[in-house]
């Protein structure tokens, strides 16, 4: 198996995105390939100590930067990293593929290059949501589709269900959708009518789940349209931030306070710890065909390194033929057969 | 002026109503009307010192529950508290009408017996959205319209500023429309288009606010559909309950931790009243034709004094016929004249 790698996206690439590869190759046994600018990845490389059978790199001379307009990027930047290494993905020359480069882009790149897993509508962005304590959830959409259709949210359901079944063994995984009330009469047309389609479906639905039950980790799959799933995963990060800095201030305030602090710091740390959700590896763009993964434009080393790993039961796993299998397993249920 | 109370509404009536407003008669001149079953009032008031010149019950047999189908409830039982409060409201007999009770009764008893303002087409929930440490933004609409049209969220715009200047004093209040995205080109059909209509309007506008961004009050009001404002409120409650909840916990695991949380439990009980929604009042039903507030269901005796020394200035300043007169001159605009 291969490891398709974007060198140069993200905010601190191609230096944070090299030394991630190398951190996961010293766990794994499977090849890397690093896509860009071959003389500055080369030297990032030269820094680390490496096994250099198993990381390559594949030269591309363009970057699609975060600033550029996704669909013109991927177009006319045909020599990018991120294209280049859409173009390995497809022709089979790597298993999987992960870059933390402009979202728009790579979901644009997904689309035209890759293309959709027949009957699926609308390609998805699942993230990881961290539960205090608890692990996460995952949430699809969380900013692909602004504007969903009812089917478009029952495939979330399906392709969420099954990445989180193949790639963290999770037996039966529960399948909430977002709204602002538990009844079934609750919501926008399109949320109610999403209801039905999941009533139906073979998933495990356990119906609408309340924004307010979302930190307590109500279910396993959160389904919900991406203008939502994107207001929930922003809105969770910024408070959580604030709170921390709010904390900080607070506890630092007096010397009694700080003191306090002092003996609590351990505690402290592991909050911000686990705010952090980068350790749950990236967020695939489940839909089109190709294991392709995003992480985090600000990922570190350690996140690309998570982003990795997490990507090996993504590929080996089958996760797309998977989903292309329910997919037309439910055709088959709605045309009657 | 006389305030109007539902003396039966919310988890706490007829108790913590009654309480409530016997505190904050104390604090004003104003007359207040209790409206509900007399015996039970009677007997609550019975346990508190006020001065019976200016707190009067106004009996009423039926009451609202939060189980009732609001449209319903409104039309049958029209010798609830809630529905005497409301024709109390509508005859002038009342300037002002505060209720703890079934929220989509109160949208609707609000809509069927007080109307709307001429030229709202959708009334809407104001909330206060609290910002730690540093007052709250006002959140219209926080869930009586799940599916908006760009018209819709503009009127949001003009009621909510409107009430921040003449309740809060707010000399210019600046106006943000919550999108996944600071680009104009970004979020859905129906917010696009009510950027537009916001940025043309005489409103304070700032633009798109993205959810990252509200923890830490980035405007003065904060306008958006029901769904996404519901969303808002509910999972930063309980985001927030869930780190008070685990914070809790953590500090409390071991005896260095312990000694540490003592030492700083006076900031500990301040991050929870930071949390605390009911100390900026209630939440107004902007664009029925009265001054309409509704305070949270759970509310306590507190909660309610402070939604009724809240309700003044709302009925003092003639918020609802400022609203209208803002409106009119919108049309006039529009009319070209």
């Amino acid at each position: 198996m291969r490891i398709i790698v974007d060198g140069m996206g993200g905010d601190h690439a191609p230096g944070e995105i090299v030394r991630g590869c190398v951190e996961a190759a010293a766990e794994i046994s499977e090849e890397i390939w690093i896509v860009g600018r071959e003389a500055e990845i080369a030297a990032e490389l030269k820094k680390c100590k490496y096994n250099s059978s198993q990381i390559r790199v594949i030269h591309a001379q363009e970057v699609i930067e975060n600033c550029d307009a996704p669909v013109k990027a991927v177009r006319t930047k045909k020599d990018s990293s991120m294209v280049v290494g859409l173009n390995l993905l497809k022709s089979g020359s790597g298993d999987v593929m992960i870059s933390a480069g402009n979202t728009g882009a790579l979901m644009a790149g997904g689309l035209f290059i890759l293309g959709r897993i027949p009957g699926i509508d609308r390609p998805a962005i699942a993230t990881t949501y961290p539960i205090l304590g608890k692990g996460f959830s995952l949430m699809v959409d969380s900013g692909a589709n602004a504007e969903c259709k009812p089917n478009n949210l029952l495939e979330f359901g399906i392709m969420g269900s099954i990445y989180m079944q193949k790639v963290f063994g999770v037996k039966s995984p529960t399948v909430g959708l977002v709204n602002i009330g538990a009844e079934e009469s609750k919501g926008t047309t399109v949320v109610k009518a999403a209801h039905q389609l999941l009533k139906k479906s073979d998933l495990h639905f356990v119906g609408n789940v309340e924004p307010r039950e979302l930190p307590y980790g109500i279910c396993d799959v959160i389904v919900c349209d991406g203008f939502v799933g994107n207001t929930i995963l922003k809105l969770t990060e910024g408070f959580a931030l604030n709170v921390l800095k709010f904390i900080k201030h607070k506890f630092t305030e007096d010397m009694t306070s700080k003191m306090g602090a002092l003996l609590l710091s351990k505690k402290l740390k592991g909050l911000k710890g686990e705010f952090d959700y980068s350790s749950y590896g990236g967020a695939p763009i489940l839909g089109v065909k190709g294991a392709l993964i995003k992480v985090h434009g600000s990922s570190n080393a350690t996140a690309v390194k998570n982003g990795i790993l997490k990507a090996l039961p993504y590929a080996r796993e089958n996760v797309v033929q998977r989903i292309e299998e329910a997919v037309l397993s439910l055709e088959d249920v709605e045309s009657g057969e």
